[in-house]
């Protein structure tokens, strides 16, 4: 017996039709003699209503009361839920943020779990009674509802499963599990069956829009292993292969590359002939912070004669007239030439595996100069090579490298 | 200045532009300088959606579950006209049922409000902040969500202006007023400025939908003035004649007759030749009762030759058959003869002033008898007279009461 957390997207909970097989889900692992919670989202669409309801009153509208109006959807799935599973003989009741409860910050619209009373939830958990959780949002201190923003419902998993010291938090969505890379690109891709936080992480803040970011962090804070699946499946996670997020002792063996991402939605900005005086590139990226502009992949060239130098980094494409503007505003850059190149795709390798194993970044680059792309920028990180190249090579380059790091190949 | 309730039902508050304009009335009150609070009902067609959710998965529900369902609707209308007020210059917050908190009964989908702790209440009302209150429902002892039952928001209302001391609750509408008759079936029918409660009630009961019995009761016992006027007009409760209902002490000249009332949802049921033995009404009625059939206007008739009797009485007519099922099994009526008759009329007259006036009951009969209408049974209660009719005679049996009182006159 296991005491499991299963969380609904909005996909899965889309209609009374979906709602009904997802509780027959949650009956057959009840049946399994598993102990249950559920975290339910708002019905797919439900939330956009809701949410441009607000938008048309007032664009700029008081945080708190939006929270109050978009909470309303799961509340409905939460309580829906609870009939569905009564329906099947199985006890249940909803519970809202605010009666668990889930104690929230004040940061309405994109509020953090504070803490699950350990006590109260204690109180309020059966073993024989599955407890359906309204997620994505909760209570404040001041007894305000707080939402934690699109995808928040992963988080309010994740924080019930550590809360409830679960042994598993089963993800249900409509993709079944993560991918080595994008299967629409490349048909060879394998569902991954283990892979560890630090990996999702850097997959998820890559594109692979999987997971909330927060929750896999709550998750490898509080050593909580997710399983990915597909609701559109007729299994449930206790026979069912999806992919464990886990901590990585978990995983026997690690791959030295779990995974290709890439993403086409950020701009290259250059800026040629910079004065090299001290301290130019803090004077230049001062400004761009304070636009609120994220910065990543940032490479200084020294000048040949020592006199002038050019920068280049890589924005969110949809910042890249304001950096622009914000650069052409400086007196350093005066006499400079700031060129944007929205044109680009970032590529990334990822895998653990990397810490112990030499030669990866060797192999990417070599892989991609066989094929004639080249390569404008790179990054790095323990676990991750990422790099820049024209966006017509995407695909090329993403195909290349999936194959040359064996990941058509199932593990050994 | 004065502390105001403002209350809009579904149709009201059907969507954004209703909201917006059901907000302007409220600023117009909040300008003139009154304290204002909020009460709405969800927007018209999300309580049945909700409903409908709950029915396809289970007819038979949870109805704790439900409440927390359908509760939602109104939760969403309060947090938009919030914002809709916030965005006129006005402050405002929302408070749903369990944050006030408006504390109920465990009776859910027809819970009674138990009480609204004055001093909590008291400590949220401020005279400079709308507050907005999700109508419709309130928070158990058990800390679960209980809705009110259809037309719920009505008795929010009264119930927060009673906690708030208001001097006035307008309940904005479709209507424009209490009419001393159906208009659709008598254009002479005029709007009754001011009107008992218990003058009130009686119409309530006779198919004036108007306002909810309950929310009528509780304004009588706390003497809260309650206003019915129309939101599709361009005017406010402080510059609007509607229809007052109030103390009958407030009411300086009450007229004898205050309107004209008519349901055609009754069906008759006559019993001939019953064994005139003690006690033959009791024995009648007791499986009447038990199969929860509601009786009004029972006529028992005098036998002449004192050995049998024939008792007629009115019923639903959605429980004619059901109670003519009933009658046949019963041994004592083995020998009688059953007839149920649903092509009635139920025409009754109302008004306080009946107390203090004689011949009311007498110029009742003679204008129905002048037209060559028959009665069939008649009923009275004191401020009340109610003649059962056949069906087809209904428009010409109010028409023409409605002039014998002068009711088509304005009064002097």
């Amino acid at each position: 017996m296991a005491r499991l957390v299963l969380k609904f997207g909005g996909t899965s909970v889309a209609d009374i039709e979906r709602i009904e097989r997802a509780a027959d889900k949650v009956e057959r692992e009840y049946r399994l003699g598993h102990e249950v919670a559920v975290v339910v989202s708002a019905m797919a669409g439900v939330t956009n209503q809701l949410v441009d309801y607000c938008r048309s009153i007032d664009p700029v509208h008081d945080a708190r009361e939006y929270d109050a109006v978009v909470s309303s959807g799961e509340q409905v799935t939460a309580g829906l839920m609870a009939l569905a599973l009564q329906k099947r003989g199985v006890p249940a009741r909803s519970w809202q943020g605010w009666q668990l409860p889930i104690i929230c910050d004040e940061v309405h619209g994109k509020s953090r779990i504070l803490e699950i009373p350990p006590t109260e939830v204690d109180a309020r958990f059966k073993s024989e009674e599955v407890l359906v959780l309204a997620g994505f949002q909760g209570i404040t201190r001041q007894n305000r509802i707080a939402t934690l923003g699109r995808g928040g419902s992963d988080t309010s998993a994740v924080a019930l499963a550590a809360a409830l010291h679960a042994d598993r938090c089963d993800i249900y969505t409509d993709v079944d599990g993560i991918y080595t890379t994008d299967p629409r690109i490349v048909p060879e891709a394998r569902r991954i069956a283990k892979i560890s936080y630090d990996e999702m992480l850097e997959l998820a803040s890559l594109g692979a829009k999987v997971l909330q970011n927060r929750s896999v962090e709550m998750a490898m804070k509080n050593n909580i292993s997710v399983q990915v699946l597909s609701s559109f499946e007729d299994k449930i996670g206790s026979d069912y292969p999806g992919t464990l997020v886990t901590n990585e002792e978990n995983i026997m063996e690690n791959p030295v590359i779990s995974g290709v991402a890439f993403t086409q939605n950020e701009a290259k900005v250059s800026i040629l002939n910079i004065p090299d005086v001290p301290g130019v590139a803090a004077k230049i990226f001062a400004p761009i912070s304070a636009a609120n502009i994220i910065v990543d992949m940032i490479v200084q060239d020294i000048s040949e004669d020592g006199n002038v130098t050019s920068i280049t980094f890589v924005v969110p494409q949809e910042d890249a007239d304001k950096a622009e503007t914000v650069l052409k505003e400086l007196d350093l850059l005066k006499t400079s030439e700031i060129r944007v190149n929205k044109n680009v795709a970032k590529i990334s390798v990822v895998g653990i595996g990397m810490r112990t194993h030499a030669g990866v970044a060797e192999k990417m680059f070599k892989t991609l100069a066989d094929k004639g792309i080249n390569i404008d920028v790179i990054a790095a990180t323990e676990i991750k090579i990422s790099v820049l190249i024209a966006k017509d090579y995407t695909e090329l380059a993403v195909r290349s490298l999936h194959a040359a790091y064996d990941l058509d190949q199932a593990p050994a």
